[in-house]
């Protein structure tokens, strides 16, 4: 088994830094990029990123639901990808936000998790709207392999605040009850790196209307989504999250891909100046 | 356009009943009907539930986690599956529960319920974890091509009940604010027939204890998974679900397939029976 999740996270942050280039080739970007709305575009759009991701930064998140768009032949082409990516030490995280009961959802870790599936990715995201405890059969898998989870916690969009921030019969809010619940789980490897299972913390969400703060991370991965496109900038990763600031993966993806593929470099590169001197 | 899906489920409901077969090729049930734990396999057993199925039952829904284990060759299996069962008249209802925002559930949107996508069916299952507002992609989609979907409300397992009965601002459960807002976009067709927009209720479930009765069901097709196998009988349907009972699409997998494929079209025709015998 390769090294645990967290400790391969936590040398990727000292070696390459924070950021997470997302790779969504969704029709409107392919069209801008001159690649076809199809499985080969698809493919194209994915090995390109991966390539300028190669020496600029150290983490890479596809979204799956583009490649799944094409059916088999777009999962061929996402396979592809990753295992491009994987060759080439990038770590990658599936954005497939997967959740179900028992068999179920252990299949699906069986295939993202699974060393040798064709589908092998380093993390996936996993939706807990059937309670935390029907992940387990991820999370079980994930430590059993090295992989990690990023749960969905508190998410940036306007409709989701009224489900997340609802109150358990605990006292908790729905978000701060799961994100305990990951803590408990947290699934560390070696002292002084971050754990395994993480959460999914939108990036322009205020921590204390959720029931959250920055204590409710300690040693947890947080994949932070929204950063640019969305309205949060880089440039207040420490406001938003104070001294958890240092355990969040900064995703980042329309406004790298959207710079289109002339530029596509500079933009990885400029995005991963940005988060260093916000850590600095 | 075909009709609207609600139109498409009622006659369904009318001529062949209301049971639902699932597909559900998970490892120990591909070694019991002496079939490989590859997509060779998954294809097999897929075809064979559903030439089973067709002529007896009119509805399958085929769990796609099972096939997406075997990756993109999986999904080409499903492919076939899919096209088998459509081909043959049948129903077909994606059990994959997508849920994103955006482009990236809209795309999933595309996947499934696009005419002419090689993954198309009639019917998806989604989670709104990043409430309801997050699916409008999906479901603007579904009524656009004449297509269904359901929403996971309130499900059996266990761990779900603190999540979905979490209550929000506005004095609702999550899984009654849930199911309000798909009663707000039921997407009736012809008067007379279910809406295009349901929702998933686990047939264990007491619904006051997640402030639901029967009455929040009013012209809303419900899924209802746990027939069988997780506990509860189809005899007590009624009991379970009061008026709305003839709403409720009674999906059945393991009991089904437990008994292995020489019994396999007996064990249809029996659930057939008690669905029909319970709502006589």
């Amino acid at each position: 088994m390769s090294d645990p999740f967290g400790d391969r996270l936590t040398a990727i942050f000292r070696r390459s830094g924070q950021l997470c280039v997302g790779i969504d080739p969704h029709a409107g970007l392919l069209d801008s990029w001159g690649l076809p709305d199809s499985a080969a575009g698809v493919r194209d759009f994915g090995l390109r990123v991966v390539e300028a991701v190669i020496g600029r930064a150290g983490v890479v998140k596809p979204q799956v639901a583009f490649f799944e768009r094409h059916g088999s032949a777009g999962y061929s082409a996402l396979e592809d990808v990753l295992a491009a990516a994987r060759a080439a030490g990038l770590l990658v995280i599936a954005d497939v936000k997967r959740g179900d009961v028992g068999t179920t959802v252990e299949a699906s870790a069986d295939a993202w998790l699974t060393p040798g599936s064709t589908l092998e990715v380093d993390a996936m995201t996993a939706v807990a709207y059937q309670g935390l405890g029907s992940l387990d059969g991820v999370i079980d898998r994930a430590q059993r392999h090295g992989k990690g989870v990023f749960v969905l916690a508190a998410t940036s969009n306007p409709e989701a605040f009224e489900t997340q921030t609802a109150m358990r019969a605990d006292g908790l809010t729905v978000a701060a009850a799961l994100t305990a619940g990951v803590a408990a789980r947290n699934g560390q490897g070696s002292p002084g790196t971050l754990g395994a299972i993480g959460v999914v913390i939108g990036a322009t969400v205020a921590l204390p209307d959720f029931g959250l703060s920055a204590a409710s991370f300690t040693g947890m991965p947080i994949l932070a989504p929204g950063f640019g496109h969305q309205g949060a900038r880089i440039a207040q990763l420490t406001e938003l999250f104070g001294s958890a600031a240092d355990n969040v993966l900064v995703s980042a993806s329309r406004s790298i891909l959207s710079v289109g593929r002339a530029d596509l470099a500079a933009a990885i590169d400029d995005h991963v100046r940005q988060v260093a001197a916000c850590l600095a």
